[in-house]
């Protein structure tokens, strides 16, 4: 079992990655949170596969386990689904020692980590993410959210969980686009700070997921510890999201995450080489990376809509917006612009 | 004008406390906040007597103003009506660097207090309390909250404010019923730790309201400085609140907040009186008090219901409560106790 101990301002805890770890969750959660009442949340798809196992894992170490699932997928990161998880923690009596176990994807993640953040103001919270992206990204540095109608996260806290359980067996059951969905940000890691991880990439098959799954969650850790509430250098990790989450707005949400992600840094990074800002071979560079994981690099959406889906960004300050630019594969950096510096940006880049 | 700097781990603000202070709510905002978006939400009775106000304040200061207003009452603060201000607030674009004001009573408090916390995981929030419960008690220590079908205040989070503005002014608007519920807290507030205070009270013609109120900031204060996030000392602001909320819920709500707690605090003075814990004289001097601004100290519920409303509770951990019992008038503590040893004391008391 490989650890990563993350420190944060508000919370210390472990992220523990490892094959078969389902069978260790109530032992490992019960160091973390105690023997109590734990609500699992799921969504259909990832209940069918592995609440059984985690369920009989908690009452084996004493847990009292109740479980509400949502359909799975993006459409359930909703306000709805958010009321409907608050009042089934009510409704089934838990309380301040109480905690909810998020098994699932960044959704299932998302949303039952607001829950249990708001939830009398905070219960604690066990995040057993079972996808690529949500073991490297969503469960590491307590970014809980929900969407409105208006756009994507628009709701939710800076929350850490109490520990980490990423059971590495759980990848076998992904698909291949939710595998892809995950190299995404695997590749904005190593775009942003890891010329080596990128190398790395470059040969699939010399690579263990575990490996990856560490280096990442490292990553995010350091950025992450220094800036808990996300107001300098954690934007780093906002690569290719701007754009990123325009396109995905633009398709109403039916683009997966790290697709939408991917053109986005393709579109900023041929932004960069087009100004003169990153290394010329890098577009290249990175639009092979993204072919060999089967993610896409261009989009059909107009530089007007795709500017205008993007500065109803919430990174947005005013007048002024904060993107992250390349400068080389590995070195990425924060650039405070005006709206019209970012519409001459996309414009460059599409 | 009188202030109070409220300095917790999270945020420093000051509360300011004077007569016709809306009036310089723009000005003195802006020192806070920034010249930005505000969100003023109000509810439809103290929009009529106030926003307009406010809003020739904060536009003669530069501040661009949208306005959203909820009906008035205990049941607009729901997860329906939370909703619909977290929808409006990305409709008007708000953005990082703009604010919620919230412009009420309690209600209109807590749930923009919520709103503003986790919109964008956080923007600016300005409280300008127009009640006397709001200004003494809800509009300092950063509590926010709605209710759920399940509970009062089961959903919500800690939030500091960027400013308090206490108008007292707007107390004249008041109705007999308001202010007393505002002198239920205060008396609270007396009980738990100051008898000058309680002594004051006796005679109400020889007290300014805003000293009343500063005390009662300043006692606030130093008891949320000392314990932010609700986990020890803070829980003696619970007198007679464990019963109390346990009286509202049974009342469906109906009965004010003030009330029910004013009879909260009778029921486990009384119980502490007849189990020696509390010297002879208290509830005789609670009940007098109590009388002498038209508070109840008696409930027809019985000891059983009040016992199962009150284990609803969300202080409850578990098997255990922490009730704040009286010693004497102007000193009270903590004791957890198992939920059989609760309903013994309700019987004791009622």
């Amino acid at each position: 079992m490989k650890t990563v101990r993350i420190d944060t301002p508000s919370r210390s805890y472990p992220v523990h990655i490892a094959d078969n770890m389902l069978d260790r969750a109530g032992e490992l959660a019960a160091e973390h949170v105690g023997i109590c009442k734990a609500a699992i949340i799921t969504d259909n798809i990832v209940d069918g596969l592995y609440a059984d196992k985690l369920e009989n894992s908690l009452r084996k170490s004493g847990f009292d386990t109740v479980k509400f699932v949502i359909p799975s997928g993006e459409k359930s990161k909703n306000a709805e689904n958010f009321l409907l998880i608050l009042n089934f923690l009510a409704e089934n009596g838990l309380s301040r020692p109480d905690a909810v176990f998020a098994l699932g994807g960044g959704v299932v993640g998302d949303i039952a980590g607001f829950a249990a953040c708001v939830y009398l103001r905070g219960i604690k919270l066990v995040q057993i993410p079972t996808t690529l992206l949500a073991m490297i990204d969503s469960s590491v540095g307590g970014k809980t959210a929900i969407d409105l109608s208006s756009g994507k996260n628009l709701a939710g806290a800076f929350y850490q969980p109490n520990i980490v359980i990423c059971d590495c067996s759980a990848l076998e059951t992904l698909d291949y686009e939710q595998r892809a969905n995950g190299f995404a940000e695997i590749i904005k890691y190593a775009v942003i700070c890891d010329k080596e991880l990128f190398e790395g990439l470059k040969v699939p098959k010399s690579l263990d997921i575990s490996d990856i799954i560490l280096r990442c969650v490292e990553i995010k850790r350091d950025i992450v510890t220094a800036d808990e509430r996300d107001t300098g250098r954690r934007q780093i990790l906002n690569f290719g999201h701007t754009l990123g989450h325009a396109i995905e707005k633009l398709s109403g949400f039916t683009l997966a995450h790290g697709k939408a992600v991917s053109i986005g840094m393709a579109i900023i990074t041929k932004a960069c080489e087009n100004a003169g800002i990153c290394e010329n071979s890098c577009y290249n560079e990175l639009v092979q990376m993204l072919n060999r994981y089967s993610l896409p690099s261009k989009t059909s959406h107009t530089q007007e809509s795709l500017f205008n889906a993007a500065i109803s960004d919430k990174k947005r300050k005013g007048e002024k917006i904060t993107l992250v630019l390349p400068e080389k594969i590995g070195r990425c950096f924060l650039k405070t612009m005006s709206l019209s510096e970012m519409r001459e940006i996309i414009k460059l880049g599409i």
